[in-house]
């Protein structure tokens, strides 16, 4: 195969710049990025030998371009340009949990209506190789659980307050400071975030879209620097835990803070880093832990979705269905 | 393509019967047991279907075949079965650390002179799909350090003389009994075992074949009682500790028996599983956590390189030398 892959790039914030540095350093993939869609054209930045553009069309519509990374934050604008580049035959890459946890039900449509693949390593667990693997290796070994911490802001809170006997909004506002949570942290301390990144794991590991009619979210911000203590004065951790399993023929999720001790894989994942937890039939269970966010590690996962789509790659869930029907 | 695969199988032990099982699992992908080359064809065994022979020629040599699959104990007649097979354009899978991390400077060449694949994930890490990850995603993140868990029976021997406050005499003869250890557990206890699978690692995390000039291997046979004791009084676990690492043109590799505290991943991996630490410059620390062998787990890694083989996947490291020379 020679042929040079053109590649529409929606989004240069911290996780296009780190793809954008990443693919630098791999010279020999024969991809490019022919065109970058951003809200503002004017501001300066690094990549100044590359197209900017903020007219979406000029991406998704373009017949030159055979693959589309969308790395931005409006889940309903992405849809919008995941889909229609679907439809018109590009392959497409993304790193927004938000909008694919949310559109699961279309996600699968679109595995299966179009020839076009579609890849999302980046929105699950950052740097952690996880989608892949639960959609390939650990769904062969038939999946009873997932478990894990898939919030790094969260985690890194209650660390903080472990460490230094913070009270919540303490450790929030330092996490705000280092730049480990949002000015709107909504998302993430409530558990909606890591509820994205569950139903997204849940899809790939249990072949079908997971209805969540028995879901719960607990925020951490209810956790108290007494209990912290309570616990830490027991040889325990405060860890926000996010978990899915199969109970017949309902699949039961939640999010909340939990007390582990140290015989668990989760206690000793501090800070921002992020941990999945796969229990399965076959070979019992697997836990993988890792920085969860950032610009180079989430933009190497995109990178390593852009390997797989060139390699001919695309996930298993939908060949199955298929097989099935 | 349409094509079906007909593999030859060497040994039909324990892995081989996982294997076995696994891919009847499996019944879409192209691939089928052709012929099972095992030393006695008289024995009782599952698999009445098959066909089995004790002439390695009628595998190795039968343009028929497309893929070889070898699974057997002996080192020396794996190398040939597995040399002769890729030779005649076979593409091969293996899962034997003793042959492979004793002829790493071969299947170097190998991977570079044959246009055959040669894929070996069950060789390290059992259940957990780590050559591949190092091999690709992580070697593009900078290794920096491997370090782990990668003998299920010195683990198990020391999780055994922890919660017990057994002996390690007593607690090797439990393994034996439970079948956690070989009859001759040499390999295993001194940490040679680990050395292996250490240095395939190495060969793909660091992209060319180490030269162990600074080795070192401890055997867990000198811990006592009363250390695990101790160890245990001040809240910590010791554990079979396998780490390498770069330090400037130097590999430094070491097996040994290591004192840790619950904040270090590797704390909470008891019993036969095994674990692996991959320190990386772009995404940092990654560990994978699992059952490191074991008919199914392995069986299963087995047939996850099966796919692999036949979705056109091979090694980058062979790939990279040749773009490089």
């Amino acid at each position: 195969m020679n042929k040079h892959y053109k590649i529409g790039l929606f989004g240069f914030g911290t996780v296009g710049q780190g793809f954008y540095e990443n693919l630098k350093k791999h010279p020999h993939l024969p991809a490019s990025i022919e065109k970058v869609c951003v809200k503002r054209v004017d501001l300066p930045r690094i990549g100044h030998e590359l197209y900017f553009t903020d007219n979406p069309d000029e991406l998704i519509h373009d017949p030159a371009l055979d693959i589309i990374i969308e790395l931005i934050d409006d889940a309903a604008a992405a849809k919008k340009y995941v889909h229609t580049a679907l439809q018109n035959g590009k392959s497409v890459i993304s790193a927004n949990k938000k909008m694919i946890g949310e559109s699961l039900e279309e996600v699968d449509q679109w595995h299966n209506e179009f020839d076009a693949t579609f890849l999302y390593e980046a929105a699950v667990g950052g740097g952690i190789p996880i989608v892949h693997a639960v959609d390939g290796f650990f769904r062969d070994q038939e999946v009873l659980k997932i478990r894990g911490i898939l919030n790094g802001s969260s985690n890194y809170i209650l660390t903080q307050m472990q460490q230094y006997q913070w009270s919540f909004e303490q450790a929030l506002s330092d996490a705000q400071a280092q730049g480990f949570a949002e000015r709107n942290p909504t998302l993430d301390i409530s558990g909606i975030d890591a509820t994205y990144k569950l139903s997204i794991l849940a899809y790939h590991a249990f072949g079908e879209v997971p209805s969540l009619n028995s879901f719960s979210a607990e925020s951490i911000e209810s956790v108290t620097k007494e209990e912290i203590k309570k616990a830490r004065a027991k040889g325990r951790k405060i860890k926000p835990v996010a978990t899915i399993e199969r109970l017949g023929n309902e699949i039961v999720c939640s999010v909340r803070p939990e007390l582990v001790d140290p015989n668990d894989a989760l206690y000793s994942v501090d800070s921002e880093n992020n941990a999945i937890s796969v229990d399965t039939v076959i070979s019992g269970k697997h836990t993988s832990v890792g920085k969860g966010a950032g610009s180079l590690p989430t933009g190497s996962a995109v990178l390593e979705d852009l390997k797989r789509l060139l390699s001919g790659y695309s996930y298993e869930v939908s060949k199955t269905k298929t097989a099935v029907a």
